[in-house]
């Protein structure tokens, strides 16, 4: 099988200009196949803000309501897409800049939650691997916007983790796929106040080690149970680092690697 | 050769929600392969009004500074785009939408004028027909948003007549290509304020006579010039009429088709 890279950044990469020039540089220098998923940043609060739409939250969730979800289409979708593209087309990394409703590559749907109604935010459904696969074999880069729709007419704001998780797992019957979350840490770390103490591996068999001594900060629970179940659906390795150590983390010398065993 | 549909709507159509609506739906229905290129519309303008970001113009034309090269950025390629691929997909035909940038789909330079600085515009260099021909052999719709860039990292705003144009021309070594322009008007009409009077066909001797007559409104003149360059690049028809007349236009049953010979 051949490689396959999906590599999630955050707003703390997209919302530095200098730090995203230089990450885009690396990315466009990962030889072989790869897909690039994007978070929000802060962008589309500021613009909220400038047009007066109030953030909504309730038990201390953002609701996406009807404007909020023009507002973060347009910057998502948008501005920091196309942003994106036109940047790894500078770095002679030809690229394209998907929504998950163009070619219909991720369905998704409304979610549904007993208590709280999280207005237009989607849940993932299936990933369309037809599409994603044709665009890897003709050596195109696929840029992810975290914006689905659901079949109906309706887009959703979708969370950028699930969807590159759920990328990670679909391609995962295609190619050998490593999954990177680039995170503001140097990985998962001993001592959450110090980058030097980053766990090098962690297994199923360290992973409950570290739970039960409570070695591991708490917050990063649900990361690492996420990341093991991308390992349980065929997803060869999950990295966890700093995204300045893009190289090295995909040549296993930065970050932490989660292994499937 | 197979036939190629490529069709472009302006701000008239995407300003009006029901109009649009149907129009797609209509658009959905064309059997075969398509391409739709749509323009910008009044929401650009409007976001610039509510962010304080002034419209420049220079002798009559609309510059594109900095600011409002991110405005369209996000409204074209952003909310329209997203809009259009989401209601395409509700109406059971699968699209993709792009930019210039997408894939190096189209690739521009900065528009170069002895007077005047347009600012952020683009002027299209070459359409790459090896995606948008892998995209349509897949029975993917192409919806392209009039946002280029330059090979450098620079977005362009580029004029979606143009777009729709140059694209027509570079696929029609593949395709036997139908160019539609949609239009306020039913077509190309005798007496401009009387939609009765379209003219049915146009062919260089026709046009030469109606030219020499008068018998045609000036404005239309470099429409119909271009419709010709087209015709002489490749394109089997061009065609100018309503948008919600789709169907009649493609039956050549509407509007004013324009040909060769």
């Amino acid at each position: 099988m051949e490689k396959l890279v999906v590599i999630k950044i955050g707003g703390n990469i997209i919302d530095d200009e200098a730090k995203l020039s230089a990450f885009l540089k690396d990315f466009a220098a990962i030889e072989g196949k790869k897909i690039l998923v994007h978070g929000g940043g802060k962008l589309a609060t500021k613009l909220a803000a400038q047009l007066g739409v109030e953030q909504q939250m309730i038990d201390g969730r953002r609701i996406t309501d009807a404007e909020t979800l023009k507002i973060v289409t347009m910057v998502y979708a948008g501005a920091i897409n196309k942003n994106i593209v036109a940047q790894l087309q500078a770095n002679k990394c030809n690229a394209i800049g998907l929504s998950g409703a163009d070619g219909n590559v991720i369905k998704a749907h409304k979610r549904v939650h007993p208590t709280i109604d999280y207005g237009f935010v989607g849940d993932v459904d299936e990933v369309n691997t037809v599409l994603l696969k044709s665009l890897l074999e003709q050596n195109i880069a696929v840029v992810l916007a975290p914006i689905t729709q659901d079949g109906n007419g309706q887009l959703l704001n979708t969370n950028a983790d699930t969807i590159a998780q759920e990328t990670a797992k679909a391609l995962s019957s295609i190619y050998k796929v490593d999954l990177v979350y680039s995170f503001e840490k140097s990985g998962v770390l001993l001592d959450a106040n110090d980058d030097s103490t980053v766990i090098k591996t962690i297994n199923p068999a360290s992973y409950k080690e570290l739970k039960e001594k409570q070695l591991i900060f708490a917050g990063m629970i649900p990361k690492l149970d996420n990341a093991f179940t991308a390992l349980n659906s065929g997803v060869t390795r999950v990295i966890i680092g700093k995204a300045e150590q893009l190289h090295h983390i995909l040549n296993g010398n930065a970050g932490t690697t989660i292994l499937h065993e």
